[in-house]
């Protein structure tokens, strides 16, 4: 039998669970609910009993969880947690694992566990360097240098949301400030600017915006709106991801995410705004789209098992213990 | 005899040689012009001259040189230069420097050599991830991850002047774009400002400035404007720089360079606005100052000898030869 490993990507409505084959394909995958609001045992238990239903679990090499959330990869802990995962904060999530399926476990954050995938199946393989972000509800991703995903000194490398950037002056974030990149380019930020450009109150879905930005949609104010919030969110990532460019002089980027799965409408201001920008010395550089689709996640958790990891023993450990919710 | 290593900086207007005993002290320097006019060889001469001047120098394990420029690290080329040394880029530092003096010779970009000095015996030592930024002229510098300090898929990892921030909108850069950290924060943006400001229209030196925001300084118009000025690069550069820590999550921010050296009026709001725009996780981090003074990058040159480094194979052999000027 070819070894196999098992990845869970635990959000806050679903848990997505697959069998990935040692060369990143998802040979069987399935979704259940998180009940989130049960609280941490519930969710534990439910993860454990997706995997029990995937086929061959129990000859499997390992599991491997992304998750939302500040994870310590080390020890496969949840250092903190939003409030979409209710008590996650603290939870042992390999030991818990480990304990109910008697299989090595690892955990990551869920956008680390992305990159992971991508550099390691997907649009960044054999890259020594890469950026990738994830562009949706938030913006994440991962920095790879030497051939490594950078975990950081606190486990939170690759928060690239958090950068000021000139087009979100003033716009609230999700972070409690403001003006930073997620409050301009990720997808409720361009649905409530297609709000406010519109006036049509009652759009809250980004697949409605984008809808109306395409080439033969409505060419009245609605579908001006559409393309004018796209363009400004896009050109605003584009823009800040090509300054982190200049910064890190990576192989490669590389974006994903339900944001960038609009296509043209987001990908042309994108790209233009990023080549405009860039340095004599990385001017070559494109964004690339993800290759791995929305179970990039599930299959980066698997990865994690496959990852030459070296704990980091020299990390900050005055920061290391204790939560921050 | 102790083994040494020498150390040069070559600028535009001056060469500064040193003797380097391995723990970093710098045992003997000098400091020579640059024959920058005359050309490549007529720099290379000058350089093996002023190396010649060094006690010992021939019982020395090996040269490092840093320089303007970007610099092959690998190989030890010039691959592309400014206006301040004409005719430097495809330089073949290494080669030409060992046929002249019969030492072992590496050679790197100057502002990633101040990064290796500081990383190695300085503000960062013993850190395993690190920014270090020099804030002079320019605003450059270099990011350490895993124990290393990054070169880049292009050789310009470190310039961390060119990322769009919001405070200089529309202030044209040294690159050529506009709206750039370095278009507000370095030291002649700083002093521009304050010209814009005050109405003092012939006043171009820094230190000139800095005097003005003394507390002890005068309390009138000039007073203000340069608090102000000094107040906005560093609130520029404060920002910035939290946003590339939220992205790069490192164990510590070291600065340097002149304008660093000011001290209070630029410091201080400096790290208000860092401390303001950083996430959860590294919440603690503030940045520290360099420790080695000017001759950082001597001391830095000299450790390129002693560096753990690996040739990249794996770059993009694309990108990697030819020049851009």
């Amino acid at each position: 039998m070819t070894a196999t490993l098992l990845g869970v990507d635990v959000g806050g409505t679903k848990i997505a669970a697959g069998v990935v084959s040692a060369d990143g394909a998802l040979l069987a995958s399935l979704v259940r609910p998180t009940p989130a609001a049960q609280g941490r045992t519930a969710v534990l238990d439910a993860i454990a009993a997706a995997v029990r239903e995937l086929p061959g679990w129990d000859g499997a090499e390992g599991l491997g969880i992304g998750t939302g959330g500040v994870i310590d990869r080390d020890r496969g802990v949840v250092r903190s947690a939003n409030a979409l995962l209710p008590g996650w904060a603290g939870t042992r999530l390999r030991e818990e694992l480990s304990a109910r399926l008697g299989l090595p476990v690892a955990a990551d954050n869920d956008a680390n566990v992305f990159a992971l995938a991508e550099q390691t199946y997907g649009a960044g393989a054999g890259c020594a360097s890469a950026l990738y972000v994830s562009v949706g509800t938030g913006i994440g991703g991962g920095l790879v240098t030497g051939g490594r995903l950078l975990r950081g000194a606190h486990w939170t490398a690759g928060e690239f949301g958090h950068m000021a950037v000139p087009e979100a002056a003033g716009r609230p974030c999700n972070c409690g400030r403001a003006g930073h990149l997620e409050a301009v380019a990720s997808g409720p930020a361009i649905t409530a600017r297609f709000r406010e450009l519109s006036g049509e109150e009652d759009v809250y879905d980004l697949r409605k915006v984008a809808a109306l930005a395409e080439p033969d949609a409505r060419n009245d104010g609605s579908g001006t709106a559409s393309r004018t919030a796209l363009a400004e969110g896009a050109g605003a990532l584009g823009r800040a991801l090509a300054g982190l460019v200049n910064t890190v002089d990576p192989e490669r980027v590389v974006i994903g995410g339900g944001v960038a799965s609009i296509g043209a409408p987001f990908w042309q201001p994108l790209t233009e705004a990023f080549a405009a920008e860039l340095l004599p010395g990385p001017a070559g550089i494109r964004p690339v789209p993800a290759a791995l689709g929305p179970r990039a996640a599930v299959i980066g958790a698997a990865a994690l098992l496959l990852e030459h990891h070296i704990p980091a023993d020299h990390h900050d450990d005055a920061n290391k213990d204790g939560d921050s919710a």
